[in-house]
């Protein structure tokens, strides 16, 4: 099972919404079940270094099929995965990544979104995933 | 002047309908003004190797400010700008790729299509453009 | 669907029957649906550039649901995608590389080889694949 | 001396048997005495960010001689190895690498598992480990 087309704009619309809501012009990337690059957005004035931020939070969250910024709570200095995010090419492990789910509870592909605090960030890419559960 | 995130997905919508009516999956990118990613959609069944094409195309239209295939009759052995691929961590340089230009004519992003034939790919990323201009 | 461990080793067991009896050691890459690593093995004596190469194949098949070597028919200068090997991080675009479906006809992954003549490096692949269908 | 691809496969039955037990599909990495890949499986529904892992866990114990963690206790801020995950396109130096020896003692690669918590990780590896000791 991997995200549709569909699946993935409805979740990047949901996204919109809440970033628009809370004033804050994100980008949002939508991978697939294989961490492929399915859809992607970048809301007017959104940052430009958050482009390839939130594609590496989406991918980061399916890598590992939990959200980001679990992962950076192990890769501090001193935790079980420092430095991890030296692999696949280079990760991002604080919070803005997310993996989704269809209704069954399957992971069918993930959402990174990037532009606001680290909070801000998750709570766009909550309201990405929920709108697929 | 650079394209907007409205405008971008017009121009989407246009290239999808365009991809659908030819029945060849496409993926498809546009890049902003800067030549960075503003949207971005693989259509269900797309090839996976053209996530990165498509990408490239649009960049590549945007760099120079032209069709990525007119670029690519340059590259050639012999030719002037033989292997200019290996410029800007790679550039495709076979059709698909089109500068956006905004009813003004002025240049304000670059799309790319990746998916079919490279006849395919440039008449969905001209689908895209007609729908700016 | 995507391919098993189970049925990648069973690819593979088949195309080391085949490059044991042609006596050429090969590097034999299989990638799921979604084009990441599944499985590798290099027999003894394998040409060491070649771990590189047949991974590439096999992405590249499975980037392009064709043989890795059709794609390079179409790439040579002149040709309508000349250069395709600078996208996604370096394609190979020579024989050795082939689609692996299921029963069904499904593609499920791909299989890459190298480590001998081109037309050695598919007759293995070929070994593979046909183990599955 | 370096490891042959049957002690690879050897190696490689026995960490997935202590996977299978612990219920962690792994990715598991060998790489022979000169740091090149001999050998790789995934098992079905382990991490898809952990083949580039298990690799990299694989390449840095080689590397150094050592297992991986060894190095990620030196490699602290302020310690005397500070940030050498930098060098050789990106080391992993938490737990779950090894080298391997033949009967001798004699080091002939090197083993890579990731999958699971680290403590998880390295008691594959060392299965695969012991099975040629």
């Amino acid at each position: 099972m991997s995200i549709t087309l569909q699946q993935a704009q409805q979740a990047i619309e949901a996204a919109i919404r809440q970033a628009t809501q809370i004033s804050t012009p994100m980008n949002i990337a939508i991978v697939d079940g294989g961490a492929n690059l399915t859809a992607f957005v970048r809301m007017d004035g959104a940052w430009l270094g958050s482009v390839d931020i939130a594609q590496r939070k989406a991918r980061t969250a399916r890598y590992f099929d939990m959200p980001s910024g679990e992962l950076g709570k192990l890769s501090q200095p001193g935790g079980s995965l420092y430095n991890i995010e030296h692999s696949n090419g280079g990760l991002i492990t604080f919070p803005g990544g997310l993996p989704i789910k269809n209704e069954q509870g399957e992971i069918i592909g993930a959402i990174g979104v990037s532009g606001g605090s680290v909070d801000q960030d998750e709570a766009v890419a909550q309201a990405g995933v929920d709108a697929l559960t």
